[in-house]
């Protein structure tokens, strides 16, 4: 049985992990016959959103890895206790915790950091040839990562001022639909839009369905 | 096109709306072509617990509808603003927050109070003939409030006692296994137990897809 691990960055689109996105993962994973470890860094999400106003809530706080344990249904693994050679793969679903907890995509683009665990785990997956899945906006986080060390290939749809950013960084951006996947065959890194332009939630089961298969496919 | 309600009681397992049930929820209905409008209670939560450790957090407040958006990815209906007359039927995902914000089925079983709001509105889509389905735990709030009206048919699977404050009530409950549904053609009520007796995320969407089709079927 294929194992892989799924970080999570908080839960919510705002502030965390998208739900949809996140679900989706998981439900294509036990679909698929894959066993799913979640995990997510421990620490402050870089600001708690009132998703009903859209408006960052003052002085309040959040820990990444205790909200996403809410789309977990439970604990979820501190990221920093994730060992690679105990998984096959790893997915990254969207929501601007992906841009603003696991790194700092949100507001420094191309330039951003990437949290020094998150970095270490995609590295160490990229180096043992192990397959990585990017849903959304979590491509930009992988292409900060890889780029400078080869020149992956991935989609975060279609949208010019993100790719123009991803491919800053040494990566290579391919435009694709809802429904697609780009696969780069050599690196093994598997990424889809889903809500960079799904217009429903349907899309959004789609594609991150094709992206697990494909994922799967390259272990 | 078929117009449903859904009401949500926060974001999380333990303390509002089971995320996987919820989302099972609109994905459902966005393949079987219904518009989903999600509505969700004014008002602090019962508590709101942290789902790393499983324990209350102590000191924290949040508000059921502001929480409930982080699954709809923004902006949820009062449910106090829900018309009934503008929507084919309605569905309640499961997750504590049915027992803990909707009603205080999980603290007093067949003794509870169910929230005005939301008594009012189940009243409303009975009265109307208008189908409501009620996933995992909320079949017990529907037993609730409709149960002393009429001997409503439903699950929540086959946990005894559950099943006997639910009879309480004056409803009859009827057992089933995680991928059925009970249909009460004649109050046109749907149930399935989902996590009551889910192993999987699969298990999940299997039922509760099902659920979704037969509550259109009786619209």
């Amino acid at each position: 049985m294929a194992h892989f691990a799924v970080i999570l960055s908080g839960c919510g689109i705002f502030d965390g992990s998208e739900i949809h996105e996140a679900t989706a993962t998981l439900l294509a994973l036990d679909r698929a016959g894959v066993k799913a470890t979640v995990c997510a860094p421990t620490g402050p999400q870089m600001h708690v959103v009132d998703h009903q106003s859209g408006q960052p809530a003052e002085g309040e706080s959040r820990d990444i890895r205790v909200e996403a344990a809410r789309i977990a249904r439970g604990p979820v693994l501190d990221l920093a206790d994730v060992d690679p050679a105990d998984y096959d793969a790893v997915i990254l679903p969207g929501g601007f915790g992906a841009a603003k907890n696991l790194s700092t995509f949100a507001t420094e683009g191309a330039d951003c950091t990437v949290r020094d665990d998150v970095a270490a785990l995609l590295k160490a997956f990229h180096a043992a040839g192990k397959p990585i899945g990017a849903i959304c906006i979590a491509p930009a986080v992988v292409a900060r990562v890889l780029g400078p060390i080869a020149p992956v290939r991935l989609t975060i749809g279609t949208d010019p001022g993100t790719a123009a950013a991803i491919e800053k960084t040494g990566a290579v951006h391919v435009a694709a639909s809802v429904a697609e996947c780009v696969v780069d065959e050599e690196h093994k890194i598997v990424s889809t839009p889903a809500y960079m332009l799904a217009e429903s939630i349907g899309e959004v089961f789609t594609g991150v369905s094709a992206l697990v298969e494909k994922t799967l496919s390259l272990c």
